[in-house]
């Protein structure tokens, strides 16, 4: 089964209406993290509201401590189809610094196939594929294949602080088979990507101290522990030298990735030249047995984010610091918990600290790695409805960062999460001059169009 | 040959006036670090040149770019009489935090034998015992046993900028056959001190660069060098696990102490239970063959004095920092020069940087360390001065830091120097409620009596 022509035709016949819409939904500066755009985040919301309501949705804009959550229904799917949630975000970043865009961020202009406006990839835009595609099944056919909600808060710019209470409080109208979230980027350009997995975090504040107070380099160096020298010490044994971590018992619980996904993941076309041009360094770093793709998608990490210790303006001070301070954190894999990688740290820290200094270790930060089962008929539908609308299978794809509301979303409503993005690396989605592709943005809502049909057909 | 007791008795004699004398110098807030006090500098330079000028001398208050120097001279001895130049200086350090003084810092107030007041140990007393001891030679013979000059400079808190420059261009008029300096302790009360060394000074910024910014430490940690631990591996590298400075050559230069120095350094009687309660410390450190006064004295060091990178404010930031930076100095000893630990340094930093980040090495302050030839004349001649004045036999002594003046004066004027010096460590030279015993300040004046007529005997 492929997307159907009838669907794929009124995209294509509506897509300047479309991209209106979308338009106009890019033009309200609904910047979460100012006060001073409070009225737009509520009229981004009321857009959207209004949007959804006007196809055919019950739309319910419910308040929370912060930004509303639009939430819109559509239950009337035949008996038995399977009710699936699409999470979204209608915030945006803050557009600053504004001299650094190229048209101005709230004016959406098209450049090359390139539509550039804060929020086209992050997360408007993506929002749009979905409401787009749910119009066009409303259009050509009065109904959908699937029951639908829309869940598209406010805040997610800002930490999704009240997201998991929202779910918590709303989970029997929640409930639902499967999350659906578009709100990142393909691997590449042509390439439609499915995540795979997310790594946790486990952060860190790591507090030496030696003497009561600052001393003299000279009248007490060489007899004195320096603390910033031990603290250096103990970071310097976090890594093997090939740059595997030596916490003891680190990797215990790490569950390999299974052989199939790696296998994929060494056949993508990474561009490991690019990369470190990008990044402007002339070798790479890490585990030698492992590509790079495998050391960021698969592997856990131990990195320095802050060093802080005694003079650090201009020119000399001849001080040995009484204090020393680094900020450490540990990208997560399944399954490791940060609750048992703090106790790890904790006694290697000990381990590796000298007489004369104390060392403390506190935990500021974690969240959960995640792991997607890729054999589900979720991800089956969804390879198969990216495969017709962009004319190539998909890749499945990892991402070494964080998403915490996909762990809420699975632990609170117990349903898989898919994530399917539309977005592709490099197009700014936290700087200025953010645009998403035009030929990704349709054929992501030809895809999601296609996907309702495959779940309605192969059920969840 | 002891203290003559003509000159002991008028010291005893006139002991009331002399510490008035010395309460109205210690009265002038001459703080030469600020500029609000700028006129109070040049005062107590007035006071010192009439205070000179009344008891004999020839004086000039010598202006500098900075503070003025005040010269003073006596040459009226016998022919063949050896010439000194006494230094030393009449400015403060800054009195603040003033609530923590007990009573004001420039009203001198003598508290169970000790004498409160800013400058009182550091260096207006010291200057002060010069002055006394050399006012009784005046009053009771008319003449002094040796020629003399005193050059007491205004900058000594700020670095004694001019000082060097202000030594080379009157270099003619300060020829002498030797220089003492009283402005430093003696190792613990009761015991007279000859300071036989000084540490030199190396002092380096290090600047580690990896990525062209700093990145999300998920999307890039595991596969790109992280500048901070990268930085944090060079400086646990630059240690043995004994404490030993590790930077291959760096000890090929040092110079052993003579067995009799470190034998005599053995007999000190050190507290280091009461240096670890000091300190605050449980443990102390280092290279486990010397004792801690060893370490101090003889043994060169390798210090952080500062570290900065990525996130350092409150919370957590997910950042891998694109840069690093770390202040690192070495204490060195003789025959160590700064200029051969900066190119040892910076072999050793590029043999232990991973590829994919850059480390620099930059110079920002050195000094070259200084040891005295203890069996010249001069210091025999203190040794004997000082058992007559207090009474027991002089020890030698170490010192940690950094004295630069020394080295420019023994540079520029080609003589030998004798660092003599009556405070006591304790005495918070650089701290609220600054001391000095009573019972030394007299001493040193009897001491630097007795040292003319020492000195005048034996010839130099």
């Amino acid at each position: 089964m492929s997307l159907d022509p009838s669907l794929a035709s009124w995209l294509a016949t509506h897509d300047a209406r479309l991209l209106d819409d979308l338009g106009a939904f890019l033009r309200i500066p609904s910047v979460s993290a100012r006060s001073e755009h409070k009225a737009d985040v509520a009229r981004a919301a009321e857009w959207l509201h209004a949007r959804l309501a006007r196809i055919g949705f019950a739309v319910e804009t419910i308040p929370t401590p912060g930004h509303p959550v639009v939430l819109a229904e559509w239950r009337h799917a035949a008996p038995g189809a399977p009710t699936v949630l699409v999470y979204g975000h209608y915030d945006v970043q803050p557009p600053e610094p504004l001299e650094l865009w190229t048209s101005p961020a709230f004016e959406p202009t098209v450049r090359d196939g390139r539509l550039y406006a804060r929020g086209s990839v992050d997360d408007k835009g993506q929002v749009w594929a979905h409401v787009a595609a749910v119009e066009a099944h409303l259009a050509v056919r009065g109904a959908l294949p699937v029951n639908l909600l829309f869940l598209v808060e406010g805040e997610e710019e800002v930490g999704s602080v009240h997201l998991a209470p929202f779910i918590e409080r709303h989970r029997e109208r929640l409930r639902c088979d499967a999350v659906v979230i578009s709100d990142s980027a393909m691997f590449a350009p042509g390439i439609p990507s499915i995540l795979s997995s997310l790594r946790g975090l486990a952060y860190f504040e790591l507090n030496a101290t030696g003497p009561n107070g600052d001393l003299h380099s000279g009248m007490y160096g060489g007899a004195v522990v320096n603390p910033a020298t031990a603290l250096a010490r103990v970071i310097a044994s976090l890594h093997d030298p090939d740059g595997r971590v030596a916490i003891a018992g680190f990797h215990d619980a790490v569950r390999p990735f299974p052989d199939a996904v790696l296998a994929q993941m060494r056949t993508l076309p990474f561009d490991e030249a690019g990369f470190k041009r990008e990044l402007g360094v002339d070798a790479l770093f890490g585990e030698a047995r492992y590509t790079t793709l495998e050391k960021l998608w698969t592997r856990p990490t131990c990195e320095v984010n802050g060093l802080l210790s005694g003079y650090t303006g201009e020119g000399a001070k001849t001080v040995l610091p009484g204090k020393a301070m680094a900020k450490v954190s540990c990208r997560l894999v399944p399954d490791q918990d940060p609750e048992t990688i703090h106790r790890l740290l904790e006694r290697h820290v000990a381990a590796h600290t000298p007489a004369g200094v104390t060392i403390t270790v506190t935990a500021l930060h974690g969240g959960r790695p995640w792991r997607a089962d890729l054999s589900g008929p979720l991800y089956e539908a969804c390879a198969r409805a990216l495969a017709s609308a962009f004319g190539r299978a998909p890749v499945i794809q990892g991402e070494g960062g964080s998403i915490p509301v996909v762990g809420d979303f699975e632990r609170l409503l117990g349903v898989p999460v898919l994530l399917v993005g539309f977005g592709l690396p490099g197009e700014n989605a936290h700087a200025p001059d953010e645009w998403i592709d035009l030929g990704n943005l349709r054929n992501g809502a030809r895809a999601m169009a296609a996907l309702w049909d495959e779940l309605a057909r192969t059920g969840l």
